[in-house]
């Protein structure tokens, strides 16, 4: 088969790359660092997305959606954004194409705009400025809004799905009435941002705040879940942030209170992207390619037949028909791969580097015993069941893989979680690959010391934190923080 | 209340303005031309997506992401499409921001683009660059891809909705190996667009082809569907085209044949946007404001309590309670309006004008009489119906206004569709308002002097045309076609 892929323990990074491409998630674009997302990897994100609606939906967000282009002046508007952002902008200057005198295209100089637009990177300050318009009193309070967006940063070194200069997220805004709230919605996204990535992902995280230098650039305090791939780096795959009154500041954004005072608004925002695609193919794939947890599986079930003809396809599809009704009562997405040409063991191949859960095989022997192969990818094992037992078979393996995957991820990420008391025994760990944790002073030079000496950074302020015993582990001074270290994409 | 708003007969575009802007539907971004999408019109905007994004995977359809951006090269390539779009581009030429001498922000020179980039108008040129890495074979064919994506075009008169230079829409863009299933698949998609907006979005609409002037850039035949608004001008709301092999040419995508030959290869491209909030508001809508049909309102029941204290609510709660659990396992949307210091008479105005299809009245003297008074936003009509009675009855008037609003449209519409003998009589009746269907010479010189003479434009050549006994209405040279003339958006 000419599908094979790179071996994930020969070479990470290539083995990545080919499972992208092989199983056909994503592709690049012509414009450098941009993506093309393809049907299957979509599939996925659609099943993501959706999982995360729903939670934002039930504790009462709406989607809404702002504009793509935000003037170059708003940018400017909250000092440490601007910073943050000013290096990777993409930058609209002009409104016309014309023909040369040599019939190529160029830009119409006479269409250069009067302000630079910006596209957006986040989308903070466009939305500030409308909540300006639409917020006077506590009466308007709180605003829960969400959308499902695309955003550009320009970035130099792009990885499709993990770092590219367009990718698709969601981008929660919300504007309140007190910090006490804006706090507890920052939290409570993490919480969803958490359980959805533990229960519908597979995908253990950490949670904590970031350290100063880590946060996002207008944030009074970001928080995260970070993920642990299976070559041992972290990857941060959700962020909520408390915003203070920094943007409502920065947008003179002002309510009317109870007590008929005047007080800037107080807001959270929270994000998370296709970056999870790359958390989940990284954090459950294998040398066979992608394993995909059912609930986020396009095909839950692939029922792969062995004929030679027509007439036996039919027998089997007569003879497996009334299953397969059940499954689609039972709501199980599944997909009958009668494709001719293609042999049983090429559909194998195709169907488990694209993660399905669950593979049923069924020919003339599986019909006369009435007992059928299902082929487990979380295990990559093979059973037998008898045809009576199928649907119940099913619907409780699927659940079993789902807490299956979980746990190899989980166990993994325990495995490579370590403490360190000093720094010769830090380093060796990092070195190993996996999370640390140890005291830090809170210095951003000690931060910045380790980073140099390892390229390991803060991943992350545990809330269980313990600092009063603790020394730093570069300085030895006593500590102001724990900190969990890991090298990270 | 201060949410009144204009009458609809004494202007209409001002209340249009209105109604958009009271019942908090979208606002103008700060950028010229863009578009906010509030979450009430985002919410309709969700229930219109999701029919039609389930009715494109019934038919084979996936959903895949395309980037935002396109190379300026790319544009070139397909004549007549880049002559459609050169003039309303928005086009990136740099990558980062600067702090100049005086600490404001500039573009930073050196960050110039060695080639300028377009953000996508519409994504045919992108696609097809990609679809040449995936097509070989017939095997791998059709391609039946759909996205739901933003697009900029530069347009210099915007109206929310109608025409804004960032819009939200579906481009489906599909690829084939013969003529045949090309057009098949285009006509196919017509027929969705159709059976949608009558049966969800309770929107008749014309079908058919449009004139070579009137086509989309690129395309071989564009068709469309055309509604009429309740000024009696004409919107366009739909387009899908037969793009032959234009594209693949452009972009050398040739694949090889079940008989070992090499072919370029067959396409269609089709779409919908948000435009259709703005046919939804002009087609249903009256002096009050927004009348939705259920199946796309985001609150098909409001529950409007009268009581002066929180004892009278509980009350009300308590009775009510066991029928809302009754509309929610019917799966109806609903919403009990408990929010104090608001008379009822202004809740009254608020859900009207956001366009409820029904509202239940309820205090102590429908809770005394176990009859609860109902309202029909269609008919603006109040109506008692017995307690007992009532989810049935929900259920069969949210139906019954469905089409309801369906059959006022489709009336209003036959009413103002005329047709034309004389140039005279067609000049009165376009002056009036309305279609006017006629015979036409073909030739786009009538078709400019018509429209120079009326504003009217051909909206589109129907499919039931039968031009063989019919004259030009202008020159009064033997029809090649009939054709559907009105005043358009």
């Amino acid at each position: 088969m000419s599908k094979g892929i790179t071996q994930k323990s020969q070479d990470y990074n290539k083995w990545y790359t080919d499972v992208i491409s092989k199983a056909e998630l994503a592709d690049h674009g012509p414009v450098k660092g941009t993506m093309v997302i393809r049907p299957y990897g979509f599939a996925i994100w659609e099943l993501v997305r959706d999982e995360f609606d729903k939670k934002f939906k039930e504790t009462g967000h709406s989607n809404a959606y702002f504009p793509l282009f935000i003037p170059k002046s708003f940018l400017a508007k909250e000092a440490d954004h601007v910073k943050g952002f000013a290096k990777e902008c993409a930058i609209v200057t002009h409104s016309r194409l014309m023909s040369d005198e040599d019939n190529s295209i160029k830009v119409d100089p006479a269409s250069k705009l009067e302000e630079e637009i910006i596209v957006r990177p986040t989308s903070e300050t466009v939305i500030w400025h409308m909540y300006k318009k639409w917020i006077n009193s506590y009466r308007d309070l709180p605003i829960l809004i969400n959308q499902w967006a695309n955003v550009v940063r320009w970035e130099m070194r792009t990885r499709l799905f993990l770092r590219t200069s367009e990718f698709l997220w969601q981008e929660g805004h919300t504007a309140h009435s007190s910090e006490k709230e804006a706090r507890e919605e920052t939290l409570k996204i993490l919480n969803i941002y958490e359980s959805v990535s533990k229960n519908h992902l597979g995908i253990p995280v950490l949670t904590g705040k970031k350290s100063e230098s880590e946060k996002f650039a207008g944030a009074v305090d970001t928080y995260c879940i970070e993920a642990m791939m299976g070559d041992k780096r972290a990857l941060q795959t959700g962020t909520s942030h408390y915003l203070g009154q920094n943007f409502s500041k920065a947008f003179d954004v002002k309510f009317q209170t109870e007590n008929n005072n005047e007080e800037y608004v107080y807001a959270s925002s929270w994000g998370v992207s296709t970056r999870l695609i790359g958390a989940i193919i990284m954090v459950h794939g294998d040398d066979k390619g992608l394993r995909l947890p059912p609930s986020i599986a396009p095909t839950q079930v692939v029922i792969v037949p062995f004929f030679k003809n027509d007439d036996e396809l039919n027998t089997i599809k007569n003879y497996i028909n009334s299953y397969l009704e059940n499954l689609s009562t039972v709501g199980v997405r599944f997909l009958f791969d009668d494709r001719d040409k293609l042999s049983p063991g090429f559909k194998f191949n195709e169907w488990e580097l694209k993660g399905v859960p669950l593979r049923i095989e069924i020919g003339s022997k599986e019909i006369d015993s009435d007992e059928l192969t299902l082929f487990r990818r979380d295990l990559n094992e093979k059973s037998s069941v008898s045809a009576d037992s199928l649907v119940d078979y099913i619907r409780n393996t699927l659940n079993d893989i789902q807490s299956n995957l979980f746990n190899q991820a989980d166990k993994f990420k325990q495995e490579h979680t370590f403490s360190a008391d000093s720094y010769e025994e830090f380093k060796t760990l990092i070195n190993g690959g996996g999370f640390v944790r140890c005291g830090w002073d809170g210095t951003e030079s000690t931060e910045k010391q380790i980073k140099d000496d390892t390229k390991a950074t803060i991943r992350c302020i545990p809330f269980d934190e313990a600092p009063s015993k603790k020394k730093c582990i570069l300085t030895g001074e006593k500590a102001k923080h724990e900190a969990i270290f890991a090298k990270a994409y």
